[in-house]
């Protein structure tokens, strides 16, 4: 490097990018940040008491590049399509991309970035939004040791829990979509299970403090009971989330035909939300499908 | 009670009702035990000190008898088909109901109890065999006041955590067939996901200890994997277990038709790997339905 000062840049500050940003603001790393809604943009520049910069700009003198951006749409848009962020970044600068996209994507852009003589990490997150604030995100990540060793300091600061999946761009977002698969099959039962709860006549909050301490527990039933009891269903991560994740999980096996019986019944779940207009809700949202029961009523002021 | 000595009987010595056994046992309470199998009725009496007796005599002086049999229609025959049992349980004592049972089977046994002037309590378990065994299970419990405190000492003995979910017979049972939709989606899904992902090349070991610690995570899955990943299949809880839970949920909803798409896909996965022979495997070994994949082979000796 013959420069003193190399920036770390964030592109995308919802709510996994902008904890991203703010947990590497913290460790006291340079970063900026981008989002394509301007206003997040400025937020963040205000945070970080930095100017409002274009981005190809700062990404010339930008070391380690951060996506957390919504798809492998979006990621190559960004870097090769109008954002054309690769023809910015210094050569051996990492992308790490932190978005949930199919293996063979993550493998497509890592080749097209190697073209541009640009590493890449395969990272995609687990943990949500304030295990991100926090920089407590868990990264399943695989890329060379070279990618791992460059973006070290942004990694540490971002996540306490690093999993180094291989050395092959594509076992992170494999090791991913399993995860998701879970977990979206987890949130459409969590759903599932209060429903038929309360159609039976359970208590909602008592069957939630005796399921969240039996062997019917789950990171998500923990983590979104809480919004369907307080009738809250702003979204932390929303219903088409999942119908995105889980497209990219049936379609990874489609090729080769393998039976997925759960993540399509919960995939066909979260479409039918979808459909009902409840996309942008909390993915517990699935729960207002169930037909002929009370969910609890919100307690939010307006 | 006019009698100094009254004893805890626990029938079913099975992997829930040998550990309530021994749990009582090691609080110092007068407990004998029965199983149809006769071995086990001897092991326990042996492990207790005392002699095999008659089940009919030894009731005549229980005063809280706990039945953790597999379904309702043993319940029936423990305690008013050929067991006869609820003829000698001396009146006032309390019947304590383990099983998991349809909340109208618990209410209809119940009643019959109440004609011989016998209390119940809807006491079912969660937590397994180890937990059973330790003394540490989660009741979730329905039942009078009086039948709770009857049985105090028993509870005590063998829970750590007591939920008492309401007077009324049947509300303990209904919460726990909640707590089985999920739990046995959440079996299915790990097999779903572990097959998944061994179908897209991902390490066995490596993905649990990553997805044990993201938000993919359930109890189960940190329970049953382990199994997968060992390919032991010995029963801790077998498919069959499963195949009966999750009828008696999708059963529960019948008359008044409510829908319950993951309970009954996971339900199909446990029929048909029942169908395949392998109801009296762990449940765990619905993974071996998933074709084209290797499974983790045994390190077991035979």
């Amino acid at each position: 490097m013959t420069e003193a000062f190399r920036y770390c840049g964030v592109i995308g500050l919802g709510s996994i990018g902008m904890g991203i940003a703010r947990s590497l603001l913290r460790a006291g790393l340079p970063v900026w940040g981008y989002d394509r809604c301007p206003r997040l943009t400025r937020d963040f520049a205000e945070e970080s008491h930095r100017e409002v910069a274009d981005a190809v700009e700062r990404t010339r003198r930008t070391e380690v590049l951060i996506l957390a951006v919504v798809d492998a749409a979006q990621v190559e848009d960004v870097l090769f399509g109008n954002g054309a962020l690769a023809d910015a970044l210094p050569a051996d600068s990492v992308v790490v991309v932190c978005s949930t996209i199919a293996a063979s994507a993550a493998r497509r852009i890592a080749a097209r970035l190697d073209e541009h003589q640009l590493l890449m990490l395969d990272a995609p997150t687990s943990g949500g939004a304030l295990r991100a604030a926090s920089g407590d995100l868990t990264l399943m990540a695989s890329g060379s040791e070279a990618a791992f060793q460059r973006a070290e300091a942004a990694l540490a600061a971002m996540a306490t829990r690093l999993f180094k999946l291989g050395t092959e761009v594509g076992q992170g977002s494999q090791v991913k979509l399993v995860n998701q698969l879970l977990a979206g099959v987890h949130v459409a039962a969590a759903a599932e299970a209060m429903a038929y709860g309360i159609r039976q006549g359970c208590d909602p909050e008592q069957l939630f403090e005796v399921i969240r301490h039996s062997a019917g527990n789950s990171w998500m039933f923990e983590d979104r009971v809480p919004h369907l009891l307080a009738g809250d269903y702003r979204p932390r991560s929303a219903v088409d989330i999942f119908v995105k994740d889980l497209r990219l999980v049936l379609d990874s096996t489609r090729e080769a035909a393998f039976p997925l019986p759960l993540a399509a019944s919960a995939y066909q779940l979260f479409e039918q939300a979808s459909a009902a207009g409840l996309g942008r809700e909390d993915d517990i949202a699935v729960a207002k499908l169930f037909p002929g029961i009370e969910l609890p009523q919100t307690t939010l002021e307006d």
